[in-house]
């Protein structure tokens, strides 16, 4: 099996290993930056090229795995393309590629890549979406060959997932870097946190996180509520985010 | 040494194993509720007493693992209790004892604890003070003993840390929940989220969450934020949350 990426960032480069690692050939590489590319193709002997023109039609899989609002701008440049091409993201609709191209769908990993930390590949959940009972069970045979966790979700529920991504890894940092600021802000290391954020991710593993939610705001201690708010009275932005998660932890209660 | 131990939550569930754990004898355990303190000591052959005035005066430490507007009622309640009486609250400052005690301090252990889940104790934070030197050492060196992880940390410091460990877990498991509510309604599975959420927490054990926030908020990608708004509009509340954390997030970035 031939494969073109499309794309250098961070998905493109975790697929391309992961791809690597089972065995199937990557032949081409194209990134809006084609040293990007070039980088890429190097670490598995791949060819980066420099316009889509030159894409390889023998190729049976071509990802795309670029910023989402670019997705339909390549599509656009690869009409001769016969093989099944997949977009990677998380809130385009499959149908970005509707009277564009003959064989089309989705492989949406859902997962936070970042380039210099390895990812356990077969762990991650791949969400697929064809445009037709063929192309999906032929995405579905090779997705399985990657991950032990592929589920078919169409573009609408594909879409609230990523949003719910949003809250539970985007947001969820946030909150992280927030409290990294106010530990500097008072000489005080982010280390000491490390494990607390470990556990609280470790714990809704086995559990619904609805079931396990700890803290002031859902025991309604109003002394320690009070008295956290008077500790962000110079930082009115955080102080705000603190009083509407508080208040909506206490709703969740009632 | 001899133990006290005054609460049956889910600290003094943890503290009494981690005690136990390294051969600590703990004779006696106090509870508002008797049951809970009959239950624990059981555990650990432990005496469970009815009343703080039985209380084993020979013990050299007594913890006090209750909820924080109790801490100052019970102390009153042990004048005669001269070995060292410890709290173990985030957010109470070491001088609740002052004048109804000699020897005092606080061993504040920074973790989330679930009854059913078992915790590394030697990994935990664990934050101590004490009303005078003397006392600081022997709690450093009993501290040393369940904790590879011991910090000396001052009042105000120690309510400065409990505020990020709102925003760290308590916050952080409130957007999972957020996250398991939106799921629900659109007839998915929390269960797709896990790794995700995993890694999420793995990424800054070795970085910092400021160096590796990722999502449409922090690309001012407003196209996938406008359709994610969209898809909240029935939720006024999470609605809010959504703006207001994108809204943050941006500006960390300026």
């Amino acid at each position: 099996m031939k494969v073109v990426i499309i794309g250098a960032g961070n998905v493109a480069t975790h697929l391309v290993h992961a791809l690597k690692k089972i065995n199937v050939e990557i032949t081409q590489i194209w990134s809006f930056n084609y040293q990007n590319a070039q980088v890429l193709a190097k670490s598995v002997n791949a060819t980066a090229i420099n316009s889509l023109k030159e894409i390889d039609n023998k190729a049976q899989i071509a990802f795309i795995a670029i910023k989402d609002d670019s997705i339909e701008t390549i599509a656009k440049e690869i009409p001769a393309f016969k093989g099944l091409v997949l977009h990677t993201s998380g809130s385009v609709s499959v149908n970005v590629f509707l009277g564009l191209l003959e064989n089309y769908g989705v492989f949406y990993p859902l997962q936070t890549f970042s380039k210099n930390k390895a990812l356990n590949f077969k762990t991650i959940p791949i969400c697929i979406e064809a445009n037709n009972d063929q192309n999906l069970n032929t995405l579905k045979t090779f997705a399985n060959l990657l991950s032990n966790h592929v589920v078919e979700i169409v573009s609408q529920e594909r879409k609230i997932l990523h949003l719910t991504a949003v809250f539970a890894c985007n947001f969820t940092n946030h909150l992280y870097a927030i409290s990294q600021q106010i530990l500097e802000k008072n000489n005080l290391k982010f280390d000491i946190l490390r494990p607390l954020i470990a556990e609280t991710a470790a714990k809704v593993q086995n559990t619904l996180p609805l079931n396990v939610q700890t803290g002031p705001a859902i025991r309604n201690d109003k002394e320690t509520i009070k008295k956290q708010e008077i500790l962000l009275q110079n930082e009115p932005e955080v102080l705000e985010i603190y009083k509407i998660l508080s208040s909506h932890i206490k709703k969740i209660k009632e």
